[in-house]
């Protein structure tokens, strides 16, 4: 699948908190990306995200993954320490969103193979 | 990089042994060769096969690695379990090559992800 990644990111709300710390696009590894998506539901996490996202981001709860609350945020957070996702705490709850431009430019095409992505 | 699955893929030669066992590919799993990629060293034995080969396969000992042997054997197996490379048996040596015409066919795009991959 061809993906548009203008089409995709949707802009920056108006009073968005700042990201969570993750790497910059510079120092994105294709080996540590691939790392954090050899896990099906990681995987999952990352093709609904960039697939069927309705808002800016997304909490944990919105995806109905059947799974301890623990166990998500472990996830959540390996996606966005290998720099799949950005992460914002708005008070208690953090939302997510696939850092699209960031991995189009320097992976081209590898989202396009998330999408494309069956279970 | 964009690749020429015709031109990476070199013919068997008449008289080399049986491929041994891997996944169809139909059966291959992008989150599984993910998987295999995420470790620096498989994903520089994949980049060097696909970029530096000279001959139709190659044994271990090509590559050059300063590696113990049974890590080696163990780098090899997980690649070709995963689908990644095809491994024959030559007497005492295996001797292997990426599966570019099965891996382009499934996973359009991945292939060059690796040949731009820098260590």
């Amino acid at each position: 699948m061809r993906l548009d990644p203008a089409a995709l990111q949707r802009p920056v709300p108006p009073g968005a908190p700042e990201p969570l710390a993750e790497p910059d696009r510079d120092a994105l590894r294709l080996e540590v990306v691939m790392g954090a998506l050899s896990d099906p539901l990681r995987m999952r996490i990352v093709r609904t995200l960039l697939l069927e996202s309705e808002a800016f981001d997304h909490t944990c709860g919105w995806f109905g993954l059947d799974r301890p609350k623990s166990s998500l945020t472990h996830h959540f957070r390996a996606l966005r320490e290998a720099g799949l996702i950005r992460q914002r705490q708005y008070g208690l709850e953090r939302r997510s969103h696939v850092r699209v431009a960031d991995l189009e430019a320097r992976f081209p095409g590898l989202l396009g193979l998330v999408a494309d992505w069956q279970e």
